[in-house]
Formats: structure tokens, C-alpha cells, sequence
């Protein structure tokens, strides 16, 4: 029988699929390959149905402000089409000194930018130990009381990205005189959020009414918050006594403040009048390039061997700051090896200890520099781990006046641009060669650039900066003009006949601009050249 | 020219990546991170907008049941708001002695537990070769006739999970006299299925009802099946019979039967009067803790030296149990090798030996257990690698009368949750701190309790159990109270004025609950302290 | 205290976890299956709700052609039923001699299949770098004038699949007399697609209409384009003349030009009256059986050492044909290393060298053949592994009259048949058995072949071929009858309880049918027999 003589269509696959797999495994830079393909990848739902068809976009403000008893919480709305184009929900929190924002965690994976300030905060990894110890010596001197022991505290400084993964509790504290300023992308369709497109926040603690909720109730009046149903507001406040009291092993006092019945202090931030007391490795200015070269080899490779200090955040700005490593440190204590305790997991050094921050400021060497033009810095997951979790990247760029951004594109993500000084005049054009957006973006102001969308920018002041929140842990950007153009990447030939150029022509067109992606003005030029 | 002393960001991103994936590949921890963040990873299609804003949570139980020769199929409304936002369906399946249920596949993965008894099941690997082969002597003794071969059978029994991948035929047989009872998850918005959420079910032959096209008919009146058209039933009833007669070779009275219009038993579960004989290793009761051990170093990696035996299943139960390997078994024929015949396909010990099936069961070793509040047992893609394909997990738990399951919520996952056996009161708590479920829940109940909501259980029996499906391979809980909470988690500080309480209130409420997520009732903990 | 002398659910999932992939990684095979389960999963947008369900399909013509100066666009409407399920957009170019498909890039993933003719093509991956350069003498010989570089042109005939990633420039040239014939498939579902699943395609030149884009304006009228203003039509025609003039630093008239307004050539296609003249390595034709064993070898693995010429491609065809390799050539200039201009970015093999293009049509060698019935070939990312990121994936089919493609179904894709030659009679059951289409498709027609869906074919000309585009990197079909069906992967007993037949017709079910997919008509099987 002739058909038994050739191996099924299947069974071919299956061998095939076999034999490759293992030549891939003995072939690094393949298997590198697909593993890039695997954890690039950024998972996100797509929009509704025609969601992103704009006439016209727009510089978007935020449309609500929450006050807090220490600070102010400001949101864009997310129903806004171009924030529901790119699936994700904005928001601005200003923290004054001594203010800490309440834990809370939300249904979707956070970027967050500290605009302006220094602080310190946490984020709570579910399952992993409290490895931050309090020293046997209680504050009180009382004697031998039982110490408090936590989970990592990290210092955020101006320029940081912070990446809060699903699920995982988040707070932070503004330990300085500046105030602290974050603006936080929550990107809602990552298929992290196995809920709704909703944003939603989850506080442990407190009474506050939820910054994005409202934006529902206007909406369809079918919201989750009814009359007379929103008292207590965090996530425990929902429990019956009984079942506080017995989960925690408390008196009933403590279960009212847990469901935030005895809290009059207004919003989800709060001052702190004494000023916060955590342990934390002290603090020193980083010799200057140090941190960057900690950041590139990994710094939370290497331990800090230095004791910890037991000090009031508030006053952290008097001494030398450092920038301390992110190894965890364990206070030893004598004749107790922590590994006898329980045994390691073997995940201590890898999840439980995952860098969360990266600097991406003014303050760090950019990427790319002209100094007659501006600079850039971009954060991949490949700086930053946790981004390619999380399917987030992040550029910050400035540029100086007069300056441009050539015209290019976001070849695999949206990027949600927001203005952090100075202005610019943005143009955005579609598939249609239309353009949705010709004007100015000024300071606090929101775009949304979509993908595959060209967009090009000429700043018009010399401190232009910005920060651009993207939708991809390894965001592609194609320029369509300059030395690292598609144009350039043409054959001659096809720019001249594709273009209606002759070759001279189309050669100017491919080569007269020699720089990459930022181009110094006109002037500055002719004086760069003469 | 400045502009061409630093590299493109391109190429600086690229080469960036290609060091440190380089770098990666020499660098374990990391890399298995990486791994494990891929395909821990769950890819399911979010809800519809605005479809997981509840005001209230319903205890559910099935609405329609389908009566079949020998047994019940029973469905929960997939069109059910919980259902919906966890996007899934849910169905229960009674099969009694000597049934069979026929073989089906389905577009979507699939989740089953036995709830009581035990029996066979198959599940189909398209392009897999039949490894179990009838032996040379048939059953009527008239000389060598072509003996039967076919794909793996496995035993099942109360307690187990199996998984059923997307479009991959199943089918099961009751060999003992206690009813089967079966619990299934259809993970619908699983991106394996590439149709539309509607569960659908395809039948290899009969011509009997589908347990859940009715809803769409009673729905839109846009369903698929319309008066008149629906005859037969299964997915070969609809072809021409001169197609069916070329594609089987076979006579027009087989014709009729595939077409299932020889068939005048009821639904899809039928009564196999003489007894289904299959073959398949014998079987016998496995020594305590034997099987534990085994599903724990993965028992499919070491053979069964034994002969099958040919036996009648449902005299089975008269025989010793024994857990008996998932390795495939050969019968070698003399003078000719497996091996020899078309090749190895170099699959055939991993996908197509895929282990499908583990034991979470009350009689299993459970991974918390707590005397005198009850015991956990979770499964998760890393003890059941096929689950990291179907993006799904399963937790068993047995609750003592009056102790508690503390305040927490699912990270990453829903989970549909229905009650084995007693009763228990379920709080569950939205992101506004309202109680969107305060009930009791009975035996036979499904209760959603959406991603990031906080839930607790407090025993009404002492035999309260559950099976709870997650829709994450690798499904992280939070606690909120008790001895790995989050709250715990938080630096002493921080709990003091997030809950406005003093730090002595603080302490309190970070510590005095010893207990993880298991408490026992108050008046046995006073025993145990005494 | 007994609760602590267990570990906790988390930190045992977690080490665990730890553990397993510890052991994962000595442990080739899992490792490998799961990179397999990893990279080998697609992922795609879920249809909206219902929107499968189907009580009939159609055979699909394109209902739109755009016309341009040297060819044709033409369009399947995207708002299909069939196509909206199956989540694609088609479409139809022909390139007449000279014509120059016009650069554009698209917002999802593409497979051509080059149905007729042969050309070169170029795709432009942003960020790698320029390697075909043109040699020193320019075409005046007026001394040293820069040369042209630009990035890899590649050739494409017969049967050959393109695949092009999202948000990649693209361009191709036909450079002999046939026409070219290429079919399109987008894969607008896809996750790389961030906007909404209207396909788009962004021009990088020209002025010409949007072949997909008319049909939102036929729809809701809220399209995208308005009465006056779609002047220009490429992505770059939005921006200001001022941008234009600074980003390429190019005169007025040159902006112009760009922009489309000194172009009255028609649509996206142009004539290339003089041929164009591109660098590119000679070509010869290939020996019998080289192409394939480069294809298996993985070709762009080798260097060709030849001098490249420079050549007008419309005389190609005077020449011998070489297939030529896909490595990269560069041509060095006396005292300059390549290696010294700017480093290696270490990505240069892998990911900017990617092939890109496979051959499947008439003239390989099958997977699967049988000359009484005919011919099966498969491509998978495990022979292009750049189908792997774009989770898509194609199947040749030849079936000669009256043969049979036996009933079968796609396990884990969609299937989108596109007819190349002759007609068949098709028949599609859905899961109630019912025939949603049974009829006969002919040369030029569209058929959807939904994901679980059971189809046959039987072949009604003895030149029948077709194209099928599957929505799944390494697609799994599932026959229902034959050497390798579910129903002989069935216990004998089992099929013969559940299409109620005695065990012989039970036996003649099972192994009647000696083929696999493709069954020879009865009358050649009498022949072959005798």
C-alpha cells in the first residue's frame, strides 16, 4: 500500500517539531531568538471594535482631583477615547512632606514616573518573607519586645520608574520638604487584569473614596457605588466583626479601625505628623556615575555589607545620601542562622527580590545625546526585569528649542506621552496621511501616540521634557526620516520611483540628514558644520 | 559630525538585548525566571467592558439537566453575570454503573473533578500513535485475526483532576456501581479557543442534545439550531453518506449508524449492558502514600514491567487497586520492533505521554494542614506541567466546623469555587468595601470570587469541603490577616497610621493572629494554648 | 504552635516552583516542551460574542479592486461574517511588469502567498543595519560619488509564503513578463495589533486610496476619512512642509514630492518604465532537489562568495537562476573593516538576518504524497521560524479528481482556504451536525474553516490546488476517518457502544479506510489493490 510508505502529515510535524527543538537547544543564539519572541511579548487586549478611529486628538488634562489630608490625587478620565484606544488609565498624586499614600493594590500592572521628590516605599510580594528586622532594642527600652520585621523598603528619588506588578500592595511615603510628584500608568487590557477594563483600586486601610470608581457612576449609573452603600471603603471594610475580630485576634476597637469607622483623616494620603519610622539602609549621595553603573551590571547582584540605621525618614535629607544597594539584608542574630529557620525556598534571591526601580531621569547619562539637540533614555525589560511582567516600557526625553524629533513611529506599542517641562509642538498623522493632532502639548498635558501612528516633535522651549509611557516591555521605534530611517533602508532606486523623485533627488531624500533621531536646529547647524 | 559618536537607540536596544540574553543564557536563576514568567503566564480575553461590576454575588446551582440512558448531565447558565466576568462555563455529569460517556471534544480547555467514584477515561492526542494493543489471541479464539490497538486509557478515581486540551476528544466509563459524579470547567475565554465564548460541544457520534447551545437559542433566537435542522447531531451527521462511505470505506448501513440515526438512546451517556471491555494494566490498591510519592516525582517517567491484562471493568472493584504507571505500555511481538516500523517520532515521551490526570482529593497528603482547622491541597502547572498549557489550576480544601479560612484574595486568578460537601459561611468584598456576597454556601453550589476581592470562609460542618478552579496555571493567593498576610508584610509604621491605630494596637493586629491561612475555632485554640 | 510546622501554601508553591525548574532545566525534553508550549502558542483575540455562530457559509469573492498604473488591489470585505470570526482581512495584488508595489507598512501581522510570477521584494526591519552596498563606480562613472546601501532585497517566485511582521515596511517588484499574483492574509486579531481590528495600511509614499479603509466608510459612516480631506494619502503627507523641510533637510519641491502632490500616477502600484535597477546577488536557477535542502538546512546559515552584479532585474529572466543565500553580503572596502565602523550589535545573525520567505507551492517536495490522490505540504515556525512571532502558518494542498481530503478538523486554528486552481466540492459540519456549507468552491473563492469545525474535500478537477492560511504557528489537524483518526485512536469497544454497531462494523469503522488524509478515488484503489 502505497500510503504506509511516507510518514502521516502529523507525524511528520511531531518529528520535525522534535528534531528542531533539540537542534535549538544547541543552538544559543536561535533559542535566544525565541525566548526574545516569548518574553517580548507583550499580551494586552485589543480595543473594542473601531475604538481608535480619531478624527482628532486631543491634549488631554486631568478632569478630577481628590484632595487628601497630605496631598492630591488627580485623574485623567479613562472613558476618553484615546486612553480607551490605548487600554490604559492615568493618574497624578501629589504627596506633601510627611504624607503617606495608604497601601492599596489594583487589578492591573502599574508604571509609575516620580516627576519631582524623593521618598520611600514598599511592595508587598505575596508569599515571600519579611526580611527587613528590627533591632532587639525597642524604641521604649522596655527590654526584650518583640521587634517588627517587614518586607523590603526601597527610596525612590526624582527620575525613577517603579513597576507594581497585579495584585501586589504598594505604598510610599514622601520623607522630604519637596513634594513628592508620580504620575502612574495603570494598564488596564494586560491580560494580567482578568477582570473588566475597569481600574480599580483596593485599600487595606481607610475610608477614602476611590479615584477612578466615580468615572462609572457618571457613566452608565450602573456602578458598583450605590447611595448609602459606600461606608468603611477598603477591602476589609466589607467583613462582619465576627470575622475580623477571629481572622486577626483582636477586640472589637481594632476591628472599627480596621473597617475605617474611627478615621476622620480626609483621602487616600495621609500625614504622618511625627514623620514615618521604618528601618532602612542609610542613604549617601552616589558618587557621580555610580548608580548608572550599578544599574547597567545589575546592582541587585551585589550586598551591601554596611549596618542598617534606624532613623525618621524625615530628617534622611540632612545626612549623605546613598543610593544603597537592593540586596536584601538580613539582621543576623546571634547563634540563629536564618537558613536553619525554615529553609530556603530557593526563589529569596530571584522573585522575592526582583528589582522594582530604575532611574531614567535628567540626572542619568541618556542613550542617545546631541548636545546641540536633546537626549534620550529608554527603559526596556532588559534594564528592568519586572517591565517584561508587566509589558511596559518607558522613554524619557528632552530636547532642546528649536530642536526635532523626526517623524517616526511605535512599530509594536502605543505610547501615552505625558509633558513633564516646558512645550512642544506635537503632529500626528494616520494611515490616511491625515493628522489628528497639529498643536502645542504643554506642561502636565497628555498624548497618546498609537501604534503605527507618525508622529514628529519640535520643542519650543529649552527645558522640553517629557516621559513616554509604552505598551511593550521592548517597544520598536521605526524613524522615518535621518540616518536610521526606513527611507534610508530603501533601495535607491525605489525611493526615486516610489517617490516620483529623480536619483539626486531621491539620494538628498535618503541622505541629507545625518543625524538619527534627534536634529539640532537649522542654525546651530550651519555653526556645528562651520 | 557629533551626531554619529553614539550609537542609534536602535542599535543600542538591540545590541543591549543581545548582551544581556547572551548573558541571561549563563545566568540560571534568571533565565528560569524568564521561563517561568512565560509559561506561568494565563492569556485569556478579557470580559466584556463593564461585565465584572456586581452589586451582588449569587450562590449558584445548575438550571438545566439532561437526562441521558445511563446517567445526568446538568449545566450552570454560562450566560450567568459571574460566569461571564470569570468567563467560563460550568457542568456537572452523573454517570452510572456501566455508563459511557461518548467521546466529545470541545473549543475550549477544560478542568474536570471527581467528585465520587472512579473509571476509565481516554483523552485523543491527534497525530499520537495507539500504544496499547489487544493481543493476538481474540476474544472468540478463531485463529489470528486483526487484533485492536488504540490510544492510552487511564483509571480515575474520587479526587482527581483531569486536564483536557482544546480539541482533543475525551471520553469516560463508570466500571464500578457508585454513580460518577463529574465536575467540569470549560475555560471559554482561554485564548485556545478561537471562536466565540459559546461553549461548544462535538460529538463523535449519537445524535443527542448539546448540553449548551439551548442558552444561545433561548437567548437572541440567533442560535444554531433551528427547527427542523437539527437531526443527528454529531460531527459527522452532517456530511453526505457517499462521503462518509469513501472517507470510512465502509457500507450504508455503518452510514447510518455514524450518522447516529440507528440510535434511539437517550443523550450523550449509555449504558454498556455487557460491560465496556478495554484493555489497560491491571490494576490494585496503591500502599499508603505510595501514589503521593509518585505524582511527586513524576510517575511518568518509569515503566510497569507487568502483562496487561484483558478484564471486564466493572468487575474491576473486585480486584486489588493499583495505581499503575502512566508510561506506555508496548506489547512486543516477536520478530518485530516498534521501533523498526515508521520511526520514533521522538514525541512520543513527552506530548504524547503527557501526564493528564493527579490526585487532590481528601485521601491525598494535603500541602497545609492544620489539625483542628482543616487542610489545603493546590495544583498548579508545576506538579501537572500539562495545566501550564490549559492555563488553569485547581485548590482542594476541607474545613473543620467553626474555623476559618482568613480574609484574602486571588493576585492573578477567578476562582469557581462549588461546595463538595457541608456548608459554609462566605463573605466576599469588592473593591469599595462592600459585601457583594454574605451568605451560606451548600453541597452542589458554585460561588465565583473574582480576581483582587477579598474573601473568607467560616465552616458551618466539620465536613465542609471544596474544589475551587483557577483560571491561572500558577494562581497566587494574598492573605489579609494571619501570619503571611500582606498587613504583616507592612512595616510596623506604616500599619500604625494607615489603620490609625497606636503601634501597641499595630502590634496586635501584625501579630496576633499565628495562624497562616487556616484559624482554628477560638475554643480549640484555648485548648491548644493550655 | 502547629501551624508553623508546616510551610505555608505560598512559600511551598514558590519553592516548589524553585525546585521544579531547577529540575526543568537538566531536563531537556520538558524544557523543550514547554519553550514548545511557549512559543509555539498564538495569540489572537477572542471574536466578538456570537459572532461564530454560523447557520451558513459562503464562498467568497473579492467585491473591491482599486486599479493602479501597473496592477490591481483587490479586497475580500473584512466585515464578513466568515472573516470576522476568523479575525483576518484578504486581499488580491496583481503586479504587472515593472509595477512597484509602493512601501507601506500594516498594523498586524501578513502571509503572502505568491500564487503566480516571480519579483524581488525588500522588507525593512527598524533598527538593523544597511549590508547590500552598491561598489564604488557609480552609473555616470563620474568619479567617486556616494554610493547607495540599503538594506536586504530578497527574490520570490511560485509558491512561495512571505511573512511579513507587523509594523514592517514592505515593498515588491515584479521583473518579468507574468504578472505577479499575490495573496494577502492580515492577521488583524493578533496581539501585535495594539489598535482595533480594522486593517491598516500606512504608504510611505504616493497619494493613492486605502484598500481597506473604504469599507468603515461604507459601515458607520464614522470612518476615517472625510469628503476633502484625504489630499496626500501617505504618512508622511500630514505633516507641515516646515517638519518635512527640517526632518530630511531637503528643499520645497522635494517636500512636495514626499508628500505626494507632484505624483498623478495611479493608485499603489507603479510602472518602472526603465526597470528597476537594484543591487542583488545573481540568481541561477537552482539543481533539482537544492532549494529544499537549503530550506531544510535552514539556508541563511551560508555565505555566498560571489561578487554581486548590478543589474536591471526585467532581464533577470535572460539569466540562469540561482537560489541565492539569504546570508548577509557585505562589500568590503580596501582598509576598512566592517567590524571596526561601529561594532557588532551581536544581532546582526539573528534577528536582522531572520529569513523570511519559504517555499511550499507545486514544485517542492510534499510532506505527504500519494499519486493516485495527491499532495500535502505544511509550513510551521518550526521550518520559518518568523512564523512563530506572527502565529500564522500555511498548507499546500494538491488533490487530483475524485479524490478525497477525509473529513478532519483544526485543532487549536482557524483556516482560511483560499482555492489556486480547478474547483472542489467542499463540505463544513458544525458542532450540531449540522452542514454550514456543502457546495463547490472554485478557483479564486474564499472558504473559512473554523477552529473544531469538521470539513472534507473532495476533489472535482485533477488540477485542484489550494492555498490554506492557518491562524496558529504549528496548527494540529485532527482526521476523523483514516490511518490516523480519532475514531481508530478509540478502544473497539468503545466505538462500538457509541455508534450503537457490533464489533466487526465496529472493526470495518476503524480500519476500512488504509489512508491517511488524502483517499484515492475507488476506482484507482481497485487498480492499486489489483
Amino acid at each position: 500500500m502505497l500510503s504506509t510508505s511516507y510518514p502521516t502529515k502529523h507525524s511528520l510535524i511531531l518529528s520535525l517539531m522534535a528534531n528542531k527543538l533539540l537542534a535549538l537547544s544547541l543552538f544559543l543564539p536561535f533559542l535566544l531568538l525565541f525566548l526574545s519572541g516569548c518574553f517580548a511579548s507583550t499580551f494586552r487586549q485589543q480595543p473594542q471594535q473601531n475604538e481608535c478611529q480619531f478624527q482628532r486628538l486631543n491634549a488631554l488634562e486631568p478632569d478630577n482631583s481628590i484632595k487628601s489630608e497630605a496631598g492630591t490625587i488627580e485623574t485623567w478620565n479613562p472613558n476618553n477615547d484615546q486612553l480607551r484606544c490605548a487600554g490604559v488609565a492615568l493618574s497624578r498624586c501629589t504627596i506633601q512632606r510627611k504624607g503617606l499614600r495608604r497601601p492599596f493594590y489594583t487589578n492591573a500592572p502599574q508604571e509609575i514616573y516620580i516627576q519631582q521628590g524623593r521618598g520611600i516605599f514598599g511592595i508587598i510580594f505575596p508569599g515571600c518573607r519579611e526580611t527587613y528586622e528590627e533591632p532587639q532594642e525597642s524604641e521604649q527600652g522596655q527590654g526584650p519586645r518583640p521587634q517588627d520585621s517587614h518586607h523590603k523598603v526601597e527610596h525612590f528619588r526624582e527620575g525613577d520608574i517603579i513597576a507594581v506588578p497585579t495584585g501586589f500592595p504598594f505604598w510610599m511615603y514622601n520623607n522630604e520638604e519637596t513634594p513628592v510628584v508620580a504620575i502612574t500608568l495603570i494598564d488596564t487590557t494586560n491580560l494580567d487584569n482578568q477582570l473588566d477594563q475597569i481600574p480599580r483600586r483596593f485599600y487595606l486601610s481607610g475610608n477614602q473614596e476611590q479615584e477612578f470608581l466615580q468615572y462609572q457612576q457618571k457613566e452608565g449609573g450602573q456602578g458598583q457605588q450605590q447611595e448609602g452603600r459606600n461606608e468603611g471603603g477598603n477591602v476589609l471594610s466589607g467583613f462582619n466583626d465576627e470575622f475580623l475580630e477571629e481572622a486577626f485576634s483582636v477586640d472589637r476597637e481594632i476591628v472599627r479601625s480596621i473597617k475605617g469607622k474611627n478615621d476622620d483623616r480626609e483621602g487616600g494620603i495621609i500625614e504622618v505628623k511625627e514623620g514615618l519610622k521604618v528601618i532602612s539602609p542609610p542613604t549617601m549621595r552616589p558618587r557621580p556615575g555610580q548608580e548608572e553603573e550599578e544599574q547597567r551590571r545589575g546592582e541587585e547582584k551585589r550586598g551591601d555589607r554596611r549596618r542598617p540605621h534606624h532613623h525618621h525618614h524625615h530628617h534622611a535629607e540632612e545626612e549623605k545620601e546613598e543610593e544603597w544597594s537592593h540586596e536584601v539584608r538580613r539582621v543576623r542574630r546571634p547563634g540563629r542562622h536564618d537558613d536553619d529557620r525554615e529553609g530556603r525556598n530557593g526563589l529569596e534571591e530571584t522573585l522575592c527580590t526582583m528589582r522594582l526601580r530604575h532611574n531614567i531621569g535628567q540626572s542619568t547619562s541618556p542613550d542617545a545625546y546631541n548636545p546641540q539637540a536633546g537626549r534620550l533614555k529608554t527603559l526596556t525589560s532588559i534594564d528592568l526585569p519586572i517591565l517584561g511582567w508587566l509589558g511596559l516600557a518607558a522613554e524619557h526625553g528632552s530636547i532642546y528649542k528649536n530642536a526635532m524629533f523626526v517623524p517616526s513611529y511605535n512599530v509594536n506599542a502605543n505610547s501615552i506621552l505625558y509633558v513633564l517641562n516646558g512645550s512642544a509642538w506635537f503632529q500626528v498623522v494616520d494611515c490616511s496621511g491625515n493628522a489628528v493632532f497639529n498643536g502645542e502639548l504643554n506642561e502636565g498635558q497628555v498624548l497618546t501616540i498609537p501604534q503605527n501612528y507618525a508622529a514628529a516633535i519640535k520643542s519650543l522651549d529649552d527645558n522640553f521634557s517629557y516621559i513616554s509611557f509604552k505598551t511593550n516591555d521592548i517597544p520598536q521605534i521605526a524613524a522615518l526620516a535621518g540616518l536610521t530611517s526606513s527611507i534610508r533602508a530603501l533601495p535607491l532606486d525605489v525611493v526615486a520611483h516610489a517617490f516620483n523623485l529623480d536619483r539626486d533627488q531621491a539620494r538628498q531624500l535618503k541622505n541629507n540628514n545625518p543625524y538619527k533621531f534627534l536634529v539640532p536646529p537649522p542654525q546651530s547647524q550651519l555653526r556645528a558644520v562651520a
